[in-house]
């Protein structure tokens, strides 16, 4: 009887499984949600320090910026597409987990958004709902920096402290894949594919002087100066694309989404697309690196405000984001049982990037207060 | 009698081989040469864009700073070593090369400094003086940046069109090898001989927890606004480095040498080693990532003032420069014999990169109007 009832306890602990958090920063995936979203945003400290004027600043900001967003969502079809690709990633990297690393079966999907729903407190309280015990925190910003992924890990950290004090869910984390095959051989593959275009649509016969010009996000200077990895690890998926494809054109990393009077890390992708647009070299290919699924930035401020309003936007071309592309996935899969396999619980980078990025109290710190072994 | 003269004018054409031209910014070799290697050094248009005041503004602040810069001479020993050290690297070089690429030579090693002794004019002097009619420019900084691998290949251009207006020599030019393994793997084998050190030195059991803290030096944001390609082909280096290393430490990428009240790229190098000497990190080592010899940068900026002034001298340790390792000197070797095997003119970079660089009207704007195949 007593053996029986362990027995039960340990097979319904197996089929508990695997809860597979895709985290992100997110956004509205309906017009009305964009005040919300942009509240949230500004009311982050870890990607804008206010100080103690956070919360005023925070609102005013949102609210002044909100009609303006409103519009380009409205332009892009009345949304973020951000969560249905990534509840569609997650789902289906799921279903291969299930096949290739049956031993930590079964895997369930879950989003946790820093500014849009589903946030990570709605997300925590449905795994426990749902009696996870162990779960992967996996961040959807391949390359870190800490307004970003540490951002997430802090929320994350701040929101189990009240919803899950008992620490019932033993948490690891991917916190960086900056030159894993997911993003290099998927992006090698997107970026043949838009050179091919120039050919198809723009009757060119040899596309080896089209400039590939890579886009991330840029950062504040404050920011890179205080030493944050992003700059560097963005840097490393370019350099890893273009040796997957042999260097076979030019190319250049530039930085894009720039707010505010402050300096941002530059050259600014907007600049350097309009100087060479102008110049005699015969196309670009615009990749955004440092993002996973098309949102604003790509479907907004690359191919509305940017190549639009080119005098010659047939010249410029975005690849198309890695969104529902089947090798990607089944690449994040493969990330994924790597990182189980491995038994690493975060990587040797997260204390040195917690140390250097930290400006809150109410931060994590020291990674291994929270996050410990399966 | 004709055949002969045929054949002996063939063999002394042969016999003539390939002149290899280290090129490098140079340095002072005694003290007394400090203030020409300063005015030459501000004098250039290509590193500190001064206008038509450049003169002026070279001479005054040459002036002001001779005093300062030749005490740290003094303190090192007199001079900088980056003379010996690429007089030594290339004829080693030229040895290993007469033997792995018996087609190409004899091949005749040359120094080409932009700011000190021997310059570029009289480097090209000699080589027509030694009848050298086919030579490989090799840009001893290993990541480009317009600022000096542009000057220094604006400077050859410049000088050979006075000096050779006949183009008797046919120049190729080596301008990048991010991740060439003659500094991946030599770096990587001065890192554990120092990770080692704190072993026996300071009798620490495990060097886990010792970062690594990659230095290059900076550039002012005007030039990495205009998409200067250094700061990313650096992170592409030290990234390659620490996949050699099979990430075995935490690491971060900093900068140093900043001069001046204008904004450059940071973290700056300084500040984070003083940040990391006093928290609880065991130990960090310091790795000039950018050079390939001791100069002022590592003997003095790097040995002297930020070591030395450390609370705790011991627990901050400096890789030892490339210097003359026979291991990078063999890698080097490779390296050139690849460039000549793969017929290569210039890398698919240059173009691109002296586009977006350019300052004066006298520079290399096209880089096939001045280098063409041997």
């Amino acid at each position: 009887m007593l053996i029986r009832r362990f027995q039960s306890t340990v097979s319904s602990n197996l089929k508990k499984g695997t809860g597979i958090v895709f985290m992100n920063m997110g956004g509205p995936s309906t017009v009305k949600e964009t005040y919300d979203f942009l509240f949230r945003l500004f009311s982050d400290g870890d990607l804008i320090p206010f100080g103690r004027f956070q919360n005023i600043l925070a609102r005013f900001i949102a609210t002044r910026r909100t009609p303006k967003i409103e519009s380009y969502y409205k332009a892009i079809g009345g949304g973020s597409p951000i969560r249905k690709w990534s509840e569609y990633q997650s789902s289906k990297l799921c279903e291969k987990l299930d096949i290739i690393s049956p031993q930590s079966a079964p895997h369930k999907p879950y989003v946790a958004f820093r500014y849009a729903n589903p946030l990570t407190e709605d997300t925590l309280q449905k795994m426990k709902n749902d009696g996870i015990t162990k779960a992967i925190a996996f961040s959807q910003y391949p390359q870190f920096s800490y307004s970003t992924t540490g951002s997430s890990i802090n929320e994350l950290y701040r929101q189990s402290k009240i919803l899950d004090p008992e620490q019932s869910i033993k948490w690891t984390v991917i916190d960086r894949w900056p030159d894993h095959p997911a993003l290099v051989k998927t992006f090698a593959a997107h970026i043949k594919d838009t050179l091919n275009r120039f050919k198809t649509e723009n009757g060119m016969t040899d596309t080896k002087n089209v400039v590939l010009q890579f886009s991330a996000h840029s950062l504040p200077m404050d920011i890179v100066n205080k030493g944050d990895s992003y700059p560097a690890e963005v840097a490393a998926s370019v350099f890893a694309i273009m040796k997957e494809l042999n260097f076979s054109n030019p190319y250049k990393l530039t930085w894009q989404s720039q707010v505010g009077p402050k300096p941002w890390l530059g050259a600014q992708t907007e600049k350097i697309t309009k100087q060479l647009a102008s110049s005699d070299v015969p196309g670009v290919v615009l990749v955004p690196i440092a993002f996973t699924s098309d949102h604003i930035e790509t479907l907004h401020e690359l191919d509305i405000e940017l190549i639009q309003e080119l005098p010659d936007p047939s010249k410029v071309k975005r690849v198309e984001s890695l969104n529902g592309d089947q090798t990607f996935i089944d690449y994040l899969a493969e990330l994924v049982k790597s990182h189980i396999d491995s038994e690493i619980v975060f990587s040797r980078q997260l204390p040195l990037d917690s140390m250097l990025g930290v400006v809150s109290d109410n931060s994590l710190t020291d990674p291994k207060e929270f996050f410990r072994a399966h």
